[in-house]
């Protein structure tokens, strides 16, 4: 099997430290590893299997040689550096918004629309966070008919605004628990024994930038334009996955639960955590550090005869992020086209 | 100003510390103040007033010479002891669900169908939190044309799962601060640092009893039976302020933002906190201990022409629970109907 020169941009943040663990775990092909950051972030250092790997500035030298580059460094970091990378001949995995609506990159979740990746792509955006753990409870329902409209509202944990503000969730419950006033450098509210809507700026329609993301995404990843989507993002005090509730409108009557739970069950990335019984469904305590996206809470919806809810959770690093980047290259070399 | 004998079932539990709380700090005309509880909990006193109170274990002469007898025991002690305290002459407001759907009970939120009162009624239930602070958020909405259907998601505090709830919220953080595993003793799951489906049975239709309840009071409440109502109920890592998105689906067009803005700044028990520029809406850091149920997030559904969303945010064992059950007794007092 061929090895690759692998390059990670943003190598010490929250996604680019999941990354690195990934790429071990996965046995992911790497030649050779190269960790980059900003100035600021280099002189650290990272173990990858074993060998002590540092981390260099990003420069533009440094992509040479460079086959696959992940990126997690921000939108700006991604529109300076991707163009380069790609030009000294790299394929590039984007975890920045960056390039997810250009024309010219696919939005790929490889469970559900693969076929969107053409010969000359080298740009390869991730998803946001939030969509992709949507996308994978929603997509698998598209064989009950053609889906009408998600109202979604969300769960989302600290990880999604990165290491920082894991670190401060943490020293806010430590503060709240000593009883002493929780102190706010990330986000603008305290995010300890609290939750608010999530912060980035309010369009003049009313939705931040988070809830346009997946109603954006969500169009492209499913191919549907038309697809009506509402969706509220909230962000709530958990450490690593990201749940949401959606009420899924089809063109015509809902599916019974069982055909749901039976589409589920063989669903590749997905986990069916749907007990009535024990009233056991899906949380963050059973979806962090897991690849799979728990789906539950599957019912017909008793306000509307073409609509379902549900309820699902995914780790915002694993296939929110990272885990899915690390399967779009897979694939790229399972077909060829590193 | 006449005074009354008043009495406090449940008088140990944290709706019950709220009521104490609330009819001193509202100047409540209390002649006489008897506590009451579980045999378990007899034998404990608070303060009222300055006075150590003492808590007495509820038998056949409790509701004696008692005219107005606030109940926060569960749905068994207010079966077994309501209809005790009624013969006696007492007015009973019962924050459990025992009497909520009865055709012979009004279910009564004063600012919004204090209409619903009838000479002859004794008992008056307070609906659930949930339902309650979902209400105060979407009935000042009428005015703008007939409700067809909410979507609801919730986020649920550990109040209200009463005060070993919210102790088990603080006991479970501090250990996962300290670096050892939470212990569950009241919720089925962890809830520091997660978040899980309301814990209540399940019905054959999938709903757990805490959204069937939501389901049913808001009909009753709104005078509506047809009003469709779709909810998903769940609790999160907070301390006593219940969260949730509501999308509200006229059977006409869709109200400016605007015009809603203008709707909610006149509500009483309402407050709009709607700041897009600062990015601050309702959380429960603004919303613990106020009485008023905090709306916000106000914007027109993208995807249906006739819907909004909105975020709400109240404190559960306030408006949620006590406070409207002491606003119940204070509307009946100035009528003269105790």
């Amino acid at each position: 099997m061929s090895q690759y020169k692998v390059a990670i941009l943003g190598a010490t943040g929250a996604v680019g430290q999941e990354l690195l663990q990934l790429l071990a775990k996965r046995h992911f092909p790497v030649s050779a590893l190269r960790l980059l950051a900003s100035p600021r972030s280099s002189g650290k250092s990272f173990p990858f299997r074993g060998v002590n790997t540092p981390v260099w500035a990003v420069n533009e030298t440094s992509f040479d040689g460079v086959q696959i580059a992940f990126f997690s460094a921000g939108s700006e970091a991604s529109l300076q550096w991707a163009p380069a990378a790609v030009k000294k001949g790299a394929i590039v995995i984007d975890n920045s918004s960056a390039f997810r609506m250009s024309p010219d990159s696919p939005l790929v979740i490889p469970e559900i629309n693969w076929q969107h990746v053409r010969p000359g792509h080298r740009i390869f955006p991730v998803g946001n966070c939030t969509a992709i753990i949507l996308m994978m409870a929603v997509a698998p329902l598209r064989r009950f008919g053609n889906l009408r409209r998600l109202v979604v509202s969300t769960y989302q944990s600290a990880s999604g605004a990165g290491a920082r503000a894991m670190q401060e969730l943490l020293d806010q419950c430590k503060s709240v628990v000593e009883g002493r006033d929780p102190v706010s450098q990330v986000f603008p509210h305290p995010i300890a024994f609290n939750l608010f809507s999530h912060n980035t700026p309010i369009n003049a329609e009313g939705y931040n930038s988070e809830e346009w993301k997946v109603i954006q995404e969500t169009r492209k990843t499913l191919d549907s334009p038309e697809l009506k989507v509402e969706v509220t993002c909230v962000r709530v005090p958990v450490m690593r996955a990201h749940s949401l509730t959606a009420n899924v409108e089809f063109d015509g009557p809902a599916p019974s639960v069982e055909a749901m739970r039976e589409v589920y069950e063989t669903f590749r990335g997905v986990e069916l955590v749907d007990d009535r019984a024990a009233n056991c469904f899906p949380m963050p305590s059973l979806a962090a550090n897991r690849d799979e996206v728990l789906v539950g809470r599957l019912r017909r919806d008793n306000s509307n005869p073409n609509a379902i809810s549900l309820f699902a959770c995914g780790d915002q690093l694993r296939k929110g992020a990272a885990l899915n980047g690390v399967q779009i290259a897979e694939r790229l070399i399972a077909e060829g086209q590193v």
